[in-house]
């Protein structure tokens, strides 16, 4: 069985030896087990060209060896010396506006250089090489939050690569036209290396261009993590990781599917908790083995020199390590340990200050490490208890709203929204990446994904085959792989599934689109579909008002075992709607666990089930004020951090509790 | 008599043969009569340079004649092929800022670089030699919406050209450094060749320099034009027409005075009604022969990639459709028929579904095409009433206020604003360019023009001593030809006409600043003059508080046989204003038709003649609730759209009607 | 004793001779008798590369002194004429977003350029040997608004200087990476050439650069001003002075170190009042001598073609003339007298407009102009009366603010804010910069100074064992030279010498950090830093809410004679704040003026000492409606601008009074 971390990120390039022993002590007394360093020191390994010097690495292995610290090694791609660019201008990265960024902070360099490529492939194998017999390293972590603060790159090496790779796509120069449908305002190209990259344009770019150079880019940094993997493997088999985020534009799935596990940072603040555990909910499905880790978050605030974070109240924190492990992460790591004396980031929170004193959530991280031990035993003797119910959440979905910016929709936002709207009701879902396996869940939800591959509809008919429940929209299938309008029906193979006709499409923010769905009239929002259903479906939902009166945009079929309920428009505001928490009820709720709790918006839980048969909940209540649940099963309280002060039914403040049924209950459907 | 039509553009490009065929079938099913073909498809006619295919042309052509159906055939300026730009980037558009603008949607290349309009002529040329024997060519449509992407360039071809126009205009570079004043700053020039051109300066360019690269500019895309027909000349006589568009910033007078007939696109929502109607006033006005054909608006809503446009409540564009037949356009065109497939203008709707099927206004469309047969026969028996109010509506006024923008004063959004206050009060006028006639009005409205032309004063006066009524301002006449102020009295020859002294002109937003006019104390607005006026004048608006208290802002002279009125400073808020009010009453009202009709706000009315000399008043409701009316002439309802259900002075929600009065009334004057 | 001036600017290159010698003759009527000339006219001088030409100065001063009108002349470095940048690109401004910015306005060629540095040093020496005899020229000065239009530049001049500077800074390049940090983030440099500058990067630059590239760029202009001084003082002994202004980002104190007196502009608008005292009290301090003059302000607004300004109200103009003598300035004078006909600054008001008649402010020019010659005489035999209060404000303090942009806070906003909550509150203060002697107050206030130096902090600890109250924060102390963090105790020797530790730091907003302090709770805001306080020590503020409870924010320690305060936060809005007034009564008010006066919000006042010993107090009512104050010490009105109607305690809209106590008042200190 594998071990729980909890620890901080150190820095000892920034810190001179003593201060870094000073520290690992500190973090000893503080129950941490766990660091991470090396993410940003390339310059100091490979001071010149060539030249390598790997003993700030080694000393540093050494020293957490001799205080039993477990470590992650960081492969510090992000950050090449200066002998990297200087008088090398066409190393760096130039974005969509034609600026090219210069060193000075991270990721500067365009990681489709052939040069780059060949010293960071270099750089990895090297390390690997010395830290390969450390056997407190329990990972590797390639670079440092990939894409973090740059998007396209339009560098003449990418522009070189751009041409090759739409000749592998493409073949033949004529597919590639027909595909984009080039004719139109006579954009066509007469060979591949005639193509532009997605650059200022009078107006706009061509759809399938700008989704050609998205996945263009993804691809060509699949291909580079494939690449530090292979030079890591040449000398050790550590596990090898990540940090990823939702916020950066990459294809996470296929990242780590070259991965060992998972790993992710997050710095949401404590108004937006839901985006916290969204991250738990979505991680934890990246890698089928289900392992994944939070390797970095503040201990109170973020902060740099052009945004100061608010810090979070007072024992927040302890909900955020608490519930990071009952939903299955088993690493909870503070980005970082002792604030930064210098550089930008000289605002963001840390566990002590740059003279080693507490920092401002000191107390809260004492607490949590309390707490960390106190619960450990109990996360041995148990494991999470999957949901019935899957929402998707997919890297290709996104790229088509990254496709349709300015004022339209964000698909990080609308996902955010919808999925907070099923954790205010009590409803835990596995956030998926659209490749994994369905059979596991009764109900697969499918909402802002425009273009359905053939494979994730092959995979959804045999889910609802097989007795499931899918749940399509809104605004999903609309679209081709390329980015264009399917040629039938408007929903393409989808629609032909669904048995649909007369699809049409308009957007209902700032006009009166009313829709009357489960016997309620509301407003509608979003790009909105309409259509004319099958014979053999249930209505849910029309239009009642103006151009939409008497369209459908909702309906309910049966197939073969299952069902599928398609959603073609959704109400303004997904937390107040009725017709949307009546969908919620109805498909989604009664497909979950069989635990009769009812909780107030704020309190969040988690199943677990332990080694001898027993369901827990983990609960934690992540606001301010006192919340109160209903568990109508018998059950007991095993655990809960206010130990002198706690009532049943309710919870203080930031409490978390863990819960015990009195018997294992039953589920109609694993 | 010339033909009415109606129908939308058709993109054979885009789809193949049979698509193209069967969407023309359907048009004809909607009782559309003409489309639009072919202002994109440079690619297609000239795959490589100087190897030219027509065949496209040829084929829709034939299809069209084959179906009897009507064509405009554009030139295809606007998307040069890539073979223009590639390994050429010196022909692209640069921006003020420095940004070359590349290859991927429209107006990327610069239209005044020596290659480009070489290969443009030639394919003018050429296109008019394919298609001068098809007789259901209505008309040849040059390039598509000049400036609709780009305004000021500066690329290299530019540069140069504007030191050759500036020689042109200047002669002497010391008459230049003196009309523009450039001993202020240093920023004198000893030869036009070092003349800079506005790209980005610390603070900022001279006014005089600014207008001065407008002007050329302008002036460019008018010799542009003048080629363009010369090269079509060569080969056939059919009209010539541009479809232009409000938004942009070139010489519409000065581009249809080469032109055969005015043509423009709008997509103004429902909302913003007032915008549609203005471009009917206006654009019927910019041909003395008062031909103008709508070639482009949205069967519902427009919409791109950065932006979904919100749809048009049912049955509005059956309003727009009546209202555009009554104002006197000969067609009215949809863009599109079918939906893009690619490209990022996917969310724009059409007739037509990508896939055929009804889009969402398709119901509406019919309805219009209903609508358009059952009207024709009663167009076709009367004419355009001309009204006898003209306001000014100028592409140089504009240049002036492109000149000073930022958080400054907008020429269309004040222009339009102050048309909407005269539309809500049931005053239909015609919106002129300042260089038509102005013998055919009562009454000539000259706002925000704040160069007056010496030309233009002379018809200013010559229109006053005949009898006219003219209202100067606001501010109007403040600045000269070379966008500086005049050297004597503040308005130069329009102040010595005036007999005015002692002007002064300051921003009255921001402070209160009140005027009283027509009895009532209002708070200005707006850049305001105040001035001495003429002792043998009528003070109609003085300042009454701090600084401006009893200044004169506005003032009554009568001239010969006819009066001026100044008018230096308007209330806030025109719609509400009750001086603005009165003021329209006392010099607009009683100027304009004899007919006793009283309308509310959302009623749009235009009056037509019958050949037997009857007078028919076509009226639309364009807002969404009943709208009452009160005719007091005896007349007789002809017609509506809702002929089930409508009742006298009243309009049902878009409901269209045609009054006709029982005898001819008298006016009093032509 | 030095003379008083009322004027404004002339432009002798703008306007024939005849104009020029008609306004002077005007301004003698006005009561005007200085005239500012010269500071753009580089082109008149030098129309070609080395061919000079000073007629236009020597007819100008001509005029001037036959006229008897007194005269500052100008070096025109701003605008070098378009023989210094025709071709030669490189010699032009790069901002830090790369761009390069051209000829048009002004200050677009690098002040670091070698060449420019040789012209405009031959230029200042010519124009001092042309202009040595003339007896009526009172100052020369120094280019126009260093910094008005531009901040950092990037040019390749500076580029390579920045290098060289950095050498002569840090020596080795081992010192700089320390200092700096730059093993963050593999950041380190080889050599001094390999430093980047702060243009774009992906994320954010270290601040350690940041702050060395803006020192490099203060240092490079004030070397720029050593060579101008010295170049003119090879023929003439004029005292120079600069016309600067609080809005831009350079050295002051070391530039006007080499200079003969201080100068600012100023175009604060009458809403914004605090903003024009504010100036008095800064510039009066900049230098040890008190000489200072107002060379640029508004009749009545300002204005250019991007923004027209809002015109101060009828009589407001005067209480600045009033307050402006009141204060020590000599000079008040108008930017400018004749409004510009050409250029980009047409909106700006004048005393006359380009036709010459009065423009919209004429009136109260007038009036003013009677004002000045009224209190000349009281000027005259009274001095101003150093307040016992003292402000920092310093231009290093505000480079850090200007290193962490963005969101994060203004320096001169919340400076503004501070000093107008005094202001409000009738205490009056000098506001110096931190190298002036402090042994002349009673209390000194530091605030929002992050770096402390040692410097500082000496006179800092000398003044309070002399006896003086120092009041430190909020936001002071907490960074060092190198904008980073202390290595010791969070306020490096400030902390050691007030004892503290367990110094933390976190921003207040967007959170509800609730702060207790003189007896009131309230929500404190901005970055607020809690800390342990030495135990002898009074504390004064301590949290009551969350994370922040019963840290302590603020106190108060004795120290030999004096005592320091220190301020670790404040109050979300200090007008309103109860603590901050509580505060400011506590150790402000009872160090101020023994004079008992009290006032509302508007009134402004200065103590003036007459040469026989007796106290005024010249005040003016800033705002537009009657205010009221209450004087307990004797005294008399012995002027008042509204001679027919004025009532004892209290002051018409706009009024100026100067009151005589009748018996001197005692002081308890110096």
């Amino acid at each position: 069985m594998k071990d729980y971390y909890y620890g901080a990120c150190l820095y000892p390039e920034h810190w001179n030896k003593e201060v870094f022993i000073r520290d690992v002590q500190h973090m000893k007394q503080l129950n941490m087990n766990v660091t991470r360093i090396g993410e940003f020191i390339w310059s100091l390994l490979e001071p010149e060209e060539g030249k390598y010097d790997f003993q700030i690495l080694i000393d540093s292995l050494n020293i957490l060896k001799e205080y039993e610290m477990n470590v992650i090694v960081g492969i510090p791609t992000p950050t090449p010396p200066r002998w990297m660019t200087y008088k090398n201008d066409d190393r760096l990265v130039k974005n969509e506006f034609n600026q090219t960024l210069i060193h000075g902070s991270r990721q500067h360099v365009c990681t489709n250089n052939a040069f780059f490529r060949k010293k960071a492939n270099q750089l990895a194998s090297k390390i690997a090489e010395v830290i390969r017999d450390y056997d407190h390293i329990i990972g590797i972590q390639l670079d440092n939050e990939f894409k973090a603060h740059t998007d396209l790159c339009i560098c003449d090496s990418c522009v070189k690569l751009w041409g090759k790779w739409l000749e592998r796509e493409y073949k033949d120069i004529e597919r590639l036209n027909d595909a984009w449908g080039t004719n139109i305002w006579s954009e066509s190209y007469r060979s591949f290396e005639e193509v532009v990259p997605p650059a200022t344009t009078p107006f706009l770019h061509n759809l399938s261009l700008k989704n050609a150079y998205r996945k263009f880019t993804e691809e060509q940094l699949v291909e580079f993590v494939g690449e530090q993997v292979e030079a890591i493997r040449e000398h050790c088999i550590f596990p090898i990781t990540h940090n990823s985020a939702l916020g950066f534009n990459i294809d996470n799935y296929r990242i780590f599917d070259q991965l060992d596990f998972a790993s992710f940072d997050t710095y949401a603040s404590s108004d937006n908790y839901s985006a916290y555990t969204l991250n738990l909910d979505f991680w934890r499905n990246m890698k089928s083995n289900g392992d994944f880790m939070l390797l970095e978050t503040s201990t109170s605030h973020g902060g740099h020199s052009n945004s100061y974070g608010i810090p979070h109240p007072e024992n927040y924190l302890q909900t955020e390590v608490f519930l990071n492990y009952a939903a299955g992460s088993r690493t909870f790591n503070y980005w970082h340990f002792r604030r930064h004396r210098n550089g930008c980031e000289q605002p963001h929170s840390a566990v002590v200050t740059p003279v080693g004193e507490p920092d401002i959530s000191y107390r809260d991280v004492k607490k949590a490490g309390s707490l960390f031990t106190e619960i450990k035993p109990l996360l041995e003797k148990s494991t999470f208890e999957r949901p019935d119910v899957a929402v998707i959440y997919s890297d290709r979905a996104k790229r088509y709203f990254l496709n349709e910016p300015s004022k339209n929709y964000d698909y990080r936002s609308e996902m955010t929204k919808l999925y907070t709207s099923l954790l205010n009701k009590g409803i835990t879902v596995d956030v998926i990446p659209e490749q994994n396996d369905f059979l596991k869940y009764n109900c697969i939800f499918v909402p802002y994904l425009h273009h359905v591959s053939e494979d994730l509809l092959e995979k959804i008919t045999h889910f609802v085959n097989q007795g499931g429940t899918c749940i399509i929209g809104p605004m999903t299938g609309d679209r081709t792989e390329e980015h264009s309008w399917p040629s039938e029906n408007g929903l393409s193979k989808l629609g032909k599934w669904l048995g649909i006709n007369n699809f049409i499409q308009t957007e209902a923010k700032g006009i009166d689109i009313y829709g009357k769905a489960f016997g309620e009239n509301e407003k509608l929002s979003g790009l909105s579909s309409f259509l004319t259903p099958p014979k053999n479906s249930n209505i849910l939902g029309v239009g009642t008002s103006g151009i939409t009166k008497n369209r459908v945009y909702s309906f309910e079929k049966s197939i073969e075992k299952g069902k599928v309920i398609y959603l073609g428009a959704v109400a303004e505001d997904l937390f107040s709607s009725i017709q949307w928490n009546r969908l919620i009820d109805t498909y989604l709720i009664k497909h979950n666990e069989q635990i009769e709790l009812e909780i107030e918006v704020g309190i969040v839980k988690y199943i677990r089930k332990t080694v001898d048969g027993k369901t827990q909940i983990w609960m934690a209540n992540m606001q301010a004020d006192r919340k109160k649940y209903n568990l109508k099963n018998s059950h007991q309280i095993i655990w809960t951090n206010h130990k002198d002060n706690f009532s049943s039914n309710e919870l203080n403040p930031f409490e978390c509790r863990i819960i015990e049924l009195d018997k294992e209950e039953i589920k109609l459907q694993t």
